[in-house]
């Protein structure tokens, strides 16, 4: 009788789990659709079919029902009998289910208000560099986020609360060691690279590039990645993104630039690590909400790897730069190894999102140290301005001369989202102690890239990562399939390696 | 205080009809993308979510909660303070209401379960010429549906209670007037046609056509014809469909066959009728379940009216038919005349779906004839081969060799969809009924047409059809319209006028 009662609470559980999955792609392919060709004047009406659809799933996620099936389920001698998947799933129900109860419903709502207010004033404000008329809206955000903290409650500090939204298990402490090893290293490569007399050639990069062509090529290379096109598609939008419905459909997006040839395709490549991840989750988690990546770091990773370890390496451009040049007849004359110099220039600038791979972390690290500043020890918007700019001078040695290029530049902040910026460089490091780890078990993987082998990486990637889905940590993940936690020194030595070759240090 | 009360149930009752249209949106976005290209290993899984959506959207629509507010609203000294809007969606809102309360949840599964079997087994029985297999199933199904008859209640005759649900208030008492009048005055004409000397050459129709320059002069009628592109799109499928998700967003399909200059791009005109009427709704409507076109019928005069009387007719082609040319250069060398004759071919033929705008109706009234003598004279699912027989023979002089070419060849009664038949040769009626008073409405009608003025057009159906989208019926609609009830002698004048012309008769 116990037994039989056990079945069917956890048969109902896993029903509402899955009604949340199913509302969670019933939305992501309304997001897809507005962002891939929607015609203009549907989005007023579409904006309410998603709040309809959201605020269903909000209702499933919160719903008392949801909350005493997840107390039986965690009596100790229920818990201890379900399978790992479902007792995982347990558990990462009541953490989601805990963080959406604790708010109440009235302050969420002034909260999406609020925020929602506040990205329209940032878009605002920074076309017109106007950031006092966005402080007032920033100053709000930042109440509502402390606010959250204290209804969440505070972790080992106030700021750990917020970044384990989407790094779970991730501390101001372990960043603090990470990023702190990282900081003092990267500042004196960067300034030695600035200084080296051989910068590479990068005029070739900008001539008219048939869009049709970069297209075919992006396709190609695609396919030789492993992206799997029957459980998956590639379209175009204005900002590329990647969305996985499930894994037998997950989807990239791209956006070419006619007047750079390899811009559209590293994008294209970090995307489809993204959906490479998606797309390998094992069967078993299809219809639960552990079948999607683990977080935001894990997932950078598997971007970061794809674009910068393999798509700007060396021997990858040994094995498929004459494909490219076949693609652009008479375009592309430089060498080989220009080429591949032109691709990975080092400079330091002001905006994230043009960064390198290397100072991209310094553009990163000061944004974490600010949200420290602003979650730990109460700085306030009106500090932020000069706190950024004294950051960038000291980290990367420029200074903004304005604040759109400056504090502004980011949307992250002015919709909340605080504790995400550290998930960029997560991503890089552990994707260079990933590869580290591959390069020692893989036989010849350098060989392999060389010869346009590259499924092998892929399958190794699945087979120690992708195929868990949320059932595994960042750091259990790390641990395991490199046999230790985190350590930043395997980020710098990737990049000194690389760089000190190119730059001739 | 009753004022405030009927406020709050009015409000009650509009939200959640404003819900039930969002799930619409939803599954129709869904099923839209599936339909277009979604990737095929993500089939099972989309399934579950259409599957959940679905469920939501019926537990929406049967609520007591809902019947509760319908209750409240229908009170006389109520109902009739409601503005016009509010009052019919009340009524349909009661109609939809009652058709699914009527029927018992578990017989309804069961029924989903078996018409799916039957469609299914249709598929294979046409595949492989077997009646016989087939036959259990579609009596299986004609059960079903006269038990659904029984719940829902008998109208004028059985058959009357399945028309009202594509063409609301349909009879077969209306039927029998129109399809008399109609299939008397067919037959001979279909007759003369086939026996005069003079039928159109259609040899230059099938060439290869480059797909690009079809997709191209495609797009190119749209905006002519005054398609929206702000409010949709135009995509390939396999099967031609539209689909209305909002006036502000309604997606068209097309395939583009490489031997057939024209095939395409009439489908693309069809689907452009269906698409200009949902566009063209009016914004009061938005949000509610009367934003979408009439009925079947209604619907199909549109596509019918822009493919076959406009698209179809030789001032169009006297306007169109050198830009087509200058598509295809060197391809097209046939004069005009001879062009507009090729495509205005009318030839007895055993499918429907590939029949001309002339013995398409003979198809429909064989087709009409069969499900009176189902449901209102008890015929068997045995008697249908011999019957459907015997009737080509009589209306079309050809007798089908196969029952793969005869009884099988349309999906409809498989998956229950009795009394859809009519709606076509309605569609065809109403079509040729509103061209005639648009012919003197419209000053120089023809004349605009043929300077490729089409925009008129489009607009006097918006104003008169296309903006009360379900707000009137189809019999209010054609009597506003046209100043009377529906009228089958403006088909046949118009059908006789046409292929005199064409056959020299």
């Amino acid at each position: 009788m116990g037994t039989n009662h056990t079945t069917n609470t956890l048969q109902s559980f896993l029903d509402v789990n899955r009604q949340i999955k199913s509302y969670e792609e019933a939305l992501g392919v309304l997001y897809w659709d507005l962002r891939t060709g929607a015609p203009r004047k549907g989005m007023d009406t579409r904006s309410e079919v998603i709040g309809v659809l959201s605020g269903e799933m909000f209702k499933l996620s919160t719903s008392p029902q949801l909350g005493d099936l997840l107390s039986e389920l965690e009596q100790p001698e229920v818990l201890s009998g379900l399978s790992e998947i479902h007792s995982k799933l347990v558990t990462e129900t009541r953490k989601d289910y805990d963080r959406s109860v604790k708010i109440p419903p009235k302050l969420y709502q002034e909260y999406v208000v609020i925020s929602s207010q506040s990205e329209s004033k940032w878009e605002e404000a920074k076309a017109q560099n106007d950031y006092a008329g966005f402080q007032p809206y920033l100053e709000k955000v930042i109440s509502y986020t402390n606010q959250f903290i204290d209804l969440w409650g505070a972790k080992a500090t106030r700021y750990d609360t917020l970044l384990d939204q989407y790094e779970p298990g991730m501390t101001t402490a372990e960043l603090d060691r990470v990023f702190g090893g990282l900081r003092e290293q990267l500042v004196p490569l960067a300034a030695a690279i600035a200084a080296s007399p051989h910068q590479p050639d990068t005029s070739f990069l900008r001539q008219s590039y048939d869009k049709g062509a970069q297209k075919q090529f992006s396709l190609f290379i695609l396919k030789q990645l492993g992206f799997n096109f029957d459980a998956g598609r590639l379209d175009e939008s204005v900002h590329p993104f990647a969305t996985g419905l499930s894994p037998g459909d997950v989807r990239i997006t791209t956006r070419y630039l006619e007047d750079d040839v390899t811009s559209a395709l590293f994008g294209t490549i970090h995307e489809c690590g993204h959906g490479m991840y998606e797309q390998n989750i094992m069967g078993e988690l299809i219809g639960t909400t552990l079948c999607q990546g683990t977080s935001m770091g894990i997932h950078e990773s598997q971007s970061r790897f794809w674009e910068n370890v393999i798509g700007r390496s060396r021997p990858f451009w040994e094995r498929y730069y004459g494909d490219l040049q076949k693609h652009f007849p008479g375009q592309l004359n430089v060498s080989v190894d220009e080429f591949y110099r032109g691709n990975n220039v080092v400079q330091p600038s002001l905006i994230r999102i043009e960064a390198d791979e290397l100072t991209y972390n310094l553009h990163i690290i000061i944004r974490y140290e600010m949200e420290k500043l602003i979650f730990n020890e109460g700085a306030k918007a009106s500090d932020l301005p000069a706190l950024w700019n004294d950051k960038y001078k000291e980290y990367l040695g420029i200074t903004p001369s304005t604040d759109a290029e400056g504090v502004l530049q980011d949307v992250h902040w002015s919709g909340g989202a605080f504790g995400y910026f550290p998930s960029y460089s997560l991503g890089n490091m552990y994707a260079a102690q990933m590869a580290d780890t591959m390069e020692r078990e893989l036989p010849n993987m350098w060989g392999s890239v060389a010869d346009g082998q590259l499924l092998p990486l892929r399958d190794w990637l699945a087979e120690r990562i992708y195929k868990y889905g949320k059932l595994r940590t960042p750091s259990e993940l790390i641990q395991s399939v490199t046999g230790k936690p985190l350590d930043p020194q395997h980020l710098v030595t990737y990049l000194e390696r690389k760089y000190k070759d190119i730059y001739k240090l």
